[in-house]
């Protein structure tokens, strides 16, 4: 408020705070608006997607981010990305399965209330992976429950309790992408369904899935893109971080 | 063989015997093979397509197949078509759901081993009811198992032991077509899934459906063309046909 | 407990025990556990989807439900099957707009936090009204915030404040999808993008929305299907539940 | 039933049983259900699907299966993955054209029937090889026909006689995908299309081959996948084996 | 010539003949060039396209034509469109099948050598029919072999020296649409392929048979568009004309 | 005739006659019938596509043919391929462009009537002259014009001399496919389109110029799968032998 | 600048100074900067789509539009539209072939330069004329030139000089959409293809022509959606009032 | 004329005359019209397409059109081309992310009025700069705006001043390619959208986008094709030229 101080003072002529607040209304919409997303994702501000960055590229922004920042997370890299990063930042952990580096300068406590992962088969991994570990550094407990696709149905009615005790449910397949549905009729939670490109032949890159599961005969059932576990971890974060209060 | 004779008795030349034999192979060929066919579908060689044809056209086919055989079975009618048909054969069986017509002289006594026809949701019994109605004038006990979605699968489990004890499944699912996969890990016998055309959005005709079925992880399943519901009804006669040992 | 009484008395055989339990998990997998997603929908287990069902299909159908519950929810009507519902339910509510009829017997308190329900163009009330006519049925305040197309941001923009500070945001887009990313850039709330089938040309009924709102590059945004507007009413609906701590 | 013994004896509480039974049905469900499925399957109750897999994973895999089992087959791999199970497994013998991995530890006798395999063109030996190696380990003779495309309709009528005498056939072909149509036309039993993505142009990876299947103007007539010899393969198997009085 | 005379004889100015042939080419190349094309299509050279355009349009555009032409050829037509033309020319010839009106002021000898138009089911005969009107009106004798889907391949067979002793054959289908790539291995003739919209499911208004004729594995094949039997006639025509040394 | 004349002899039964006949239909029929097709392509009864066979087999075949016939044509083959063949076949000649191998015994006489290969740019080269040398190695005199795109009209009207003078026309194009068209309007004669996957983005390999040339408003023209100069050359070959009264 | 004033006053506090202005800038951000919109469509901001709208809410919309502006235009409407319009607005004038409506109060001298609307066949006069008739009430002197595909290229040639000397040229086709590719080689003005549904077969709703005006190789070419004849009139008018210096 | 004046001084015929005009006119028209072009493109006649050219090849070419021309362009290049142009053209600029090469003898000065070229996100660069380095090569100012996705409103905002004072405005978007309908309705200036194939999942390389910008609500907005940054920067530089009104 110094601006109108100065004005009131006669230090400045009112042509200038015109001036001053005719440029600030974007950036202040900036901040003042979209700043509010930062009361969820708090110290990761950006998230490097690393798929055609080079090593030199990923490693620089994120020794920036983290310069900043307390928390990390980069997304679709390899191994060759993972010893840029570390080489600069020996902490950062590097996420094989899920093609992720994350870290954390102190660890958050996780907000109440878990997110399960589902996967149908082990080919499904990578996604699933890239799922939890994106919920995990946004301040969530993670349940993995692997390999319960529906043509063992038994599998996945096994681990109904722990998914039907969850606060917010991802579910990813590949394949026919049945899982979510089968999922939908037994637990009355929000599911985030996630098609993967795992298949061959007629499956067109995860068309199959991401078709079935868009016309799911189960309730409250959402999907995200082909094999994006990241934007899948990033939403259900979001939700539980509202049934956590957290959210204005 | 009196060809032949003929030939011997000097009464028609060599070459009047290589030309009739010349000209034979094809029609013997056709009669000879393609007849073969009939030892499965006896009494109706031939199944009217109702859908595009006049109420005449298909009463009339309809008569000239009768004349010839025991059995009678019109697929893709309507209301019109039947009362066409049910003018001149009284005792012909309209099957509304189904949009199919039936007539059989004397009723057969069903083969061995009961052919269960599923379908996921009540808009998808139009389609099942064309397979258990094909597969009933075929000679088959059929067992109807309907409105056993994915998405309540307390139902789908109420009925698996009915389900586990036919001899082949036909399994019928629109929307997201997850029904076929969920049962084929539950049974060890051949499941024929049946795509509908049932949803809307992204189903895209029923093509949602058949890909999901395509892609099914599910062993044992093989697809028929959306709606196909006669198909499905065939196939799995001639599977229970086989295994009651009927075909050679 | 009593069978086993029974069988410790010697009134029943080890073997009747063992064949109840065996009978049993099903049924009791089926009751006790997909029942627990009445705490969401309670007094409406099961909504009508009109579409394809004649008006005494829909009315009978209705009746029944009402004989039981005390919410009720039908989507996808017109005129007609209003007609017939209101001649036996007269305090049955038709949302014209949104092609539903609603009914409750005695009006819940709506939960606290609202859920807004944003539309782009004028065309895409239909969904965007059965998404809001869904969710308040389910107990929700619903705000609507329509005709706020990306190609009048100002539009948007006045309305930024009462989208902020909302639960759950339903942005509902035909044509070219582009609202529910604009939006994701400008709130931190959960997101349900709904595409429409409104457009024309390369619009491929809806196929142009569904493919811009699966690739958008805002976060914590996911989708349901072409114009399924109820989809998104109740999985926000569940979030919101969620939050207000009713889900367990 | 020790359990109820135990119970009937008051070494154990009601509670206890109770919550055993309660516990187990889902495993029950799974075992006692599922494993019906091991009649067909006896001795491989996994199969190994190579592709995307490094030659250790499938190695190690391979060598669980076999001390559990008498049977093993592992699809989609190459040379490399050959080379890593045989140096373990001395015995196991490399399909080159299948692109299988088999090992018997001693051979079964093959049930009665045999299973056609018949092939397009040479381009299609891949997958009618996989087709028909499973459903030789599988425990079925099979009888290879190959290179009988229709554009050479004199071929495929030269070994009309083996085709007409197996129990069922498996039509593998490219391209157009005329072949299965054309066979439906002169035999009486099951028939399981394949098409493969052998062609180039507007075949789209097999898809102008999918399509020609499903539409496909023969009866009796089901589908599986693109390329899917392994899917072709257990269903034939399957149906065999049901035929043969295996399956109940 | 005269406009050189003219200007020799000094009446106009050289800049005028300039003028006149830099106008000219244009024109010229118009009608000398592509002139030559009614070489071909004398007497018709302008074939009306009656669908979409009304009754009244189709009978006046007729009448012009006539007056100026010997022959006529109108296609895409319904009933009432033939009874618009018969109206004002009462010879004109409504082929219903065809769903042409053709008119011949004095029928001309047809060229030597025949078109066989080859159709797989009923159902594609008014597409095979317009290619059989259109051929016939160009000038060429027609056979006509209809019913010989490649399900029934005895009935292709005994029809087999009529199709090969003519000097083109178009071939018709729908579904799978087989029939061409079966008849290109049995004859040397050039074969132009017709898909139809014949068909449902995964047929996708006929492009399965589209895509199946693209991909044939005959050679000397072909193809139109889908339910192009005009295209297929006029092309065949051209062929034929050719052959018959008709076109320089 | 000797087998009657054995029969008539008394030295062989009758119904020995019988089963011979039965045996030979499908035999003679292959022989009889197809052979026919030779007249066209005598010398190279069957052409050798590289693509997926390694040199060794490509070498194999190729040998094998020569000892037999008098032409030779390997498609689809890169420089290794034709090294493998020459070293066995110094006189083969490698056409680089056209990805082809030719080897003439003794070079035909070609006749007469020229087939004319147009091109739209430079990237189209390769399918063009596949289509060249396929039409060559027939028995043809072949007009290549390239570089005629409909962008550049001036280049394409400055060669329509000889495009109007050929018997018939191959008209190859990627990117929009227009040029058959244009060509349709300014000749009589037949016309061969032959679209290429050149192109890119929305080209989806070669289906932009597919579908260009399918819906394409010239009449005369038919079409060939994406890329396919083979099947283009060997189509306008059988034209042009029809028109030399070669084909009976 | 009264609010700064009313502050230094002391009459209002700071902090509403600072709401003020905070919740200004985005009303400000539409007015003051969307508004420039209106330079190149003053009097008309808003153009009504009258498909899938009633008579009445056309009539009504109109009605308020004109009593703001001086100009309307309505697109997509029908007869009953029309007359429903006028009945209020007698001297709004129907499109017939346009299918639009527009009116005047005082018509605006056209600014200089033309824009050339060129249409491939009779069927696609409907998108041109909305093209044209958008084009002049948007106050541009339109040319028409009709009739002009390229299979009769010496129609197209023989308006080339009007076609060059034209502004803007909107290229409107159906089929095969090989229009605006021709017309790119032959002149240098900005050129809007606009591809119809116009066609039948594997033309798929406009999808070739929309293909192939994307992939032309034609430069200076842009594409708008299939049928979108308003949206390229809008287009051309806005670059034609660029070109006159209008626009800032 | 001197042709007219032999003619008239009799050392040649009035045929040798015709003759000459009639080979004449195509030629003619050829170079006088098409010529026309030149008037835009001045100095750079052809733009060498490098993708799938070998260096050797880009480089001769490259050194003919310098030869004759001021300017050059080269795109779709990778730095093995660059160094074999550069190698023979020292001067010759390669631009790394727009994977282009330019040269100019003497710099032009650019004409009045800026393109400015936006871009959504980094990974969009390659395609923004390719029409950047386009646009400028043939002469005109270009402000290069990026970063500006719909997701970050504010920064799009930010720089809007600059967006709306240009010219011409090219908008570079991949994932949704949501930026250009945003843009549009901000400014009132000819907008080009160029959709990218950036993304994953359903993105179909691009479809998304493409589809996306095609259905856009916004007004005047054109579209080119997938990654063609070439071709919207010609065609932004013709409206330009327009606008300075260099074009005729």
């Amino acid at each position: 408020m110094t601006l109108l101080e100065e004005f009131r003072a006669g230090r400045i002529s009112g042509e200038k705070v015109l001036h001053a607040f005719q440029a600030a209304p974007v950036a202040d919409l900036g901040f003042a608006r979209v700043d509010l997303h930062r009361s969820l994702r708090k110290g990761f501000p950006e998230v490097i997607f690393g798929e055609g960055k080079t090593c030199e590229q990923v490693a620089e922004i994120a020794m920036k981010i983290v310069q900043r920042d307390h928390r990390l997370l980069v997304t679709r890299i390899d191994a060759e990305h993972a010893r840029a990063v570390r080489k600069k930042l020996p902490k950062a952990v590097h996420h094989q399965t899920a093609r992720c580096i994350t870290f954390e300068k102190n660890p958050l406590r996780p907000r109440p209330g878990t997110i399960a992962v589902l996967a149908a088969g082990t080919s499904d991994l990578p996604v699933a992976e890239e799922a939890a570990v994106t919920a995990q550094i946004m301040g969530n407990k993670v349940e993995r429950i692997y390999d319960i696709g529906v043509a063992g149905l038994h599998r996945l009615l096994n681990r109904l309790e722990a998914i039907q005790s969850a606060h917010v449910i991802i579910a990813v397949a590949g394949m026919e992408g049945a899982l979510p549905s089968v999922v939908a009729g037994l637990v009355n939670k929000p599911i985030i369904a996630v098609p993967t490109s795992v298949g061959y032949g007629a499956n067109f890159g995860g068309l199959a899935a991401l078709l079935a599961m868009l016309n799911s005969c189960g309730s409250g059932l959402t999907v995200v893109n082909i094999n994006n576990g990241f934007g899948a971890g990033y939403a259900a974060s979001q939700i539980n971080a509202l049934a956590a209060g957290e959210l204005k």
